[in-house]
């Protein structure tokens, strides 16, 4: 079924390739302990793609290419979570002061590595993190975290929409359910995003970027 | 498998119920000859979910609630299109002076209704529809169009995001794939807004606004 | 000098009231230690302002209308920054962890009152305030803080932009520079907001709104 | 008296310069008829102003950089507007469909060259422009237009926001009250732009850009 959907977007014009640009940043989205740790009620396991986040990231590191984290966090009356606290009343586990909100310490953000604060689902929304990819000289934005459904989604549409070369790395994105991460995947590559396999990324960093170390 | 994937958002704290607010506003989304007409690469038939959503717009006009229409138009070498179309090359279609990028005749726009004007997915994206809903005192918006699983999709979630209740009347919109149309409002309901029956919107409408003709 | 201009705006279709609407919120713009300490480089004396404001402040409270305040803070690498601080490079004082970014004592933020973590100068920029206010229903904002040519222009230019009723207190809002500071009160009033004297605020709060407390 | 309280800025580490990007875009901001032409209440005579932006946009050209418009255009029941026609009732005169919206015959924009419609002062308020120069990858905006202390303010305090290089020319942006033009150029440079003569912007482009024609 679905190698017929995507035949029908072929035929029509959608789902050609966006490829990279010049220079790339990696966005790590809500890989926090509230979204990888079962024992909160958002939580799930995602140690593969946490993982796989990781070996991305040691080569971005590697590479000197700028990286980014979110996390969401709402202060104590959940004023800043709006309507979207109605929907999901499950947010009002990720509180200022919470461990919930901390980056997952496999992926621990280093100095020079901006941790933004957001409220909502899409990664650009109510941060600034836009601006200050335009002055990295940013380009291209590979994208890794969950859930696939919910932030990584809305994040994706969201980078096209700000002009980015987008990616998302299947193997580094999750979700709490197989069908919807499989469903947003294949819209995120009708419309917005290459979904590329993890070694397709880095074997395009290594013959494009050198390491900065010696 | 639906019913499985519902029971573990419950339980979990999603999907609960935003409801209306105070004021709503339809939101009509880029019912354009491009999308409604076939003959285009990028349209579909939409004839139920544009002659429901002729339906519901009569009934806002009666009780003189605030009517927003949105439509997608490039320019001639495509700058104000980004990286969207390389990834989706019929944009291409959808270009000033077109009649690709006029709302469809059925649904004809009447004074005081404006169209705003996109060049992505969202229609708060690089609009000031927000702006306007807000001196309107529009808290709640009702929204229609296509497709389910692009501009809607996109739309709903900014809408969220904005701070607005969000209803998707899922029989006043459509897509061009019924697995892409089912999983986006799966979706939509568990984390951004409430997906009703058109007879359910309709019935709230008439029980809460008096209509303003005599 | 100032009537004559004045005239001229007027004349010509500017300058007009805009008023308040049904909801005020209050918004005190970066009265941080950094800004109200002139021991800071980027600071100045402010008492009269963070006084007047502390006044206001307790009326809003008692009301139970809604407080916002906002704070301006780096990441140490100031990438937040952005081109911001090549401008200004003063801005590198106020980075997470400091006591400059922290909220002036006199005017301590209490449960229920959001502090606004912002990178650049409008209160809008990057942060989800306009989310919040429109699901506190607040059509109105209120502004005080620092300074005039700096924060509060940039964020009463932004309330405007974002549908509110924008207010400026005379009395609560500073800068370093006098001249600075009327030549923006004026192009303000002239064209964004309506800049009040404290005891018409406080009078039109004290007929409009019923104190919360027996 | 302006030498004074640049002394004071600068002492206290503002005003530095940001200097040029890479690669440069000119924005021109509203020189539409309503605004150029004195038989519209908004108008000036702009004629210097515009006469130095041809200048400058023909050396733009003639170096194949990108070059955008902004105009700024209302529905006929300014629901657009919002608060901003409260405030400035004669922007009723810029109406959809009236030769005021257009831009002066002087500066007629080419092919490749976008006119951005808008409904505030910023231009990169409802609008994507930022997303377009993403993608254009342009890190710079030299500004022209009108008027000072209402648009080209509000869109060099944005462009700065975004993350670009900002330059504004000084020969080339007008307005309606010398006081207001001064002031506000003052605060540009101090806190957001470098404010410069058109001979310096004309002698960079030179010396960095070949002339793309033969």
């Amino acid at each position: 079924m679905k190698r017929q959907a995507r035949k029908i977007y072929k035929e029509r014009g959608f789902a050609a390739s966006v490829g990279f640009g010049k220079k790339p940043a990696l966005l790590i989205i809500d890989f926090i302990n509230g979204f990888t740790d079962s024992n909160c009620p958002l939580g799930s396991n995602f140690d593969f793609e946490v993982d796989s986040t990781a070996k991305l990231l040691s080569i971005f590191r590697k590479k000197s290419l700028p990286v980014h984290f979110t996390t969401t966090v709402y202060d104590e009356k959940l004023i800043s979570a709006g309507v979207f606290s109605k929907k999901i009343p499950s947010l009002s586990y990720l509180r200022e002061g919470s461990k919930w909100v901390l980056i997952d310490d496999r992926l621990k953000p280093e100095e020079g590595e901006v941790v933004w604060v957001k409220h909502y689902a899409s990664a650009f929304f109510g941060t600034s993190l836009s601006s200050a990819l335009r002055t990295q000289n940013v380009d291209t934005l590979v994208i890794t975290g969950c859930t696939t459904s919910g932030c990584v989604r809305a994040s994706a549409v969201d980078s096209c929409q700000h002009g980015f070369h987008t990616i998302v790395v299947r193997d580094c994105v999750g979700d709490r359910l197989r069908s919807a991460h499989e469903a947003n995947l294949f819209d995120l590559d009708a419309k917005y995003a290459d979904v590329l396999a993890i070694q397709d990324v880095i074997k395009y960093l290594e013959n494009h970027f050198p390491s900065s170390e010696s």
